[in-house]
């Protein structure tokens, strides 16, 4: 499996949410980092904007995806390889059935995790190579990235002190693993700049919506309504 | 995403199950065409030869796989892209929990269907190429193939007489699809001939299950137990 997108593969291509009227926004990094609270701040700047927002996640943000989140999240005794194809199936699901169909409408879609999280969890940090994953998630998506990928970069030690509720199978596992998993993240973001914002977590909400929202402005279409 | 094993996975390699201590078999072929009898009765005669059996089937023969199973043959509007993944993730589930198990433990495993299905089914057929739906599957399963591959050929509107019960997806398909399916079949036959034995699955039952015995025969281990 190629870390590009196969020959013959009908890809939206390289850069390929350009094409799309809409604007595609991800959120990335680790637990506790304030992905959602972020998605909900940008959720309701963009909405008094005049967008049309969709906001959404991953694993689950479909019907099928939330039947599959409960089995890679909850269910016992499932191998690497099954892991990153339930991941890359509901993605490939998510990305047919709700964000280009959201883009093509000219919507701002922002999701809670995409294919980064994929790399970066089981591609560095299992036993999996980061490129074979890279490759899955490209073909499962036909290549659609996003225009602006927000990295909350966060000391694990201070992501795992503000989660709460029940830990899913990922969030048990060990803070060293989180530390690879950040590391990785921070390596996917220095090697395509032009994709990434990479922004200090650890700083109050209010303080990284503003970085966000600044470095996003001049990135947005006109508003679709 | 290549149809050879990608370099760097820790694959079983080509002639993969040859390593392992048991025989994998599996039965391919259109609905309809007596698999699921065929295997029964390979099971019935290999447990009177003192091996150990594992009867088995795709999509659903592991708990995930079963959910994963109803996903993909009764959900609704489920992309071709999203169905080819669900089935490969039911196979990596299945090969790494059940079928390899198995096979190191010295078992004979009988599958109805197995990766020829998808390739047939989803490549062929549909709108992705064979060759990536055959690079997805040897990646889900690290390259296990069969020691044999018996593909029952049948006429597709013989294979429609035969059924019985509600049709799901797949049965749903029309004849001109099974058709095309059907010659992908024989063509993947064709090109593996050391792997395929090619049954006319309209001779009765019993005919076919004394051509496949004495094709299996000289490839059996001796029985483990």
């Amino acid at each position: 499996m190629s870390p590009e997108v196969p020959a013959g593969i009908p890809a939206l291509a390289s850069g390929a949410a350009g094409q799309l009227a809409g604007c595609f926004i991800s959120l990335e990094g680790g637990d506790g980092a304030g992905k959602t609270t972020q998605r909900d701040l940008l959720g309701r700047w963009l909405t008094d904007l005049g967008h049309e927002v969709v906001l959404t996640r991953e694993p689950g943000g479909t019907d099928l995806g939330r039947v599959l989140r409960e089995a890679v999240l909850h269910g016992d005794d499932v191998d690497p390889r099954t892991e990153a194809l339930l991941y890359a199936t509901d993605r490939a699901h998510h990305v047919h059935h709700l964000v280009l169909p959201a883009l093509e409408r000219g919507a701002v879609v922002v999701t809670d995790r995409y294919l980064d999280s994929s790399v970066a969890y089981q591609g560095a940090a299992r036993d999996l190579g980061p490129e074979e994953i890279r490759g899955l998630n490209l073909w499962a998506t036909r290549g659609l990235l996003p225009h602006l990928t927000v990295l909350l970069d966060l000391d694990p030690a201070i992501g795992a002190q503000r989660r709460h509720g029940t830990p899913d199978r990922l969030e048990r596992e060990s803070l060293d693993f989180h530390i690879r998993v950040r590391h990785h993240f921070l390596d996917l973001a220095a090697a395509d700049p032009d994709r990434f914002l990479v922004v200090d977590a650890a700083a109050a909400p209010e303080d990284v919506h503003h970085a966000v929202r600044d470095h996003l402005r001049p990135m947005l279409p006109e508003p679709a309504r």
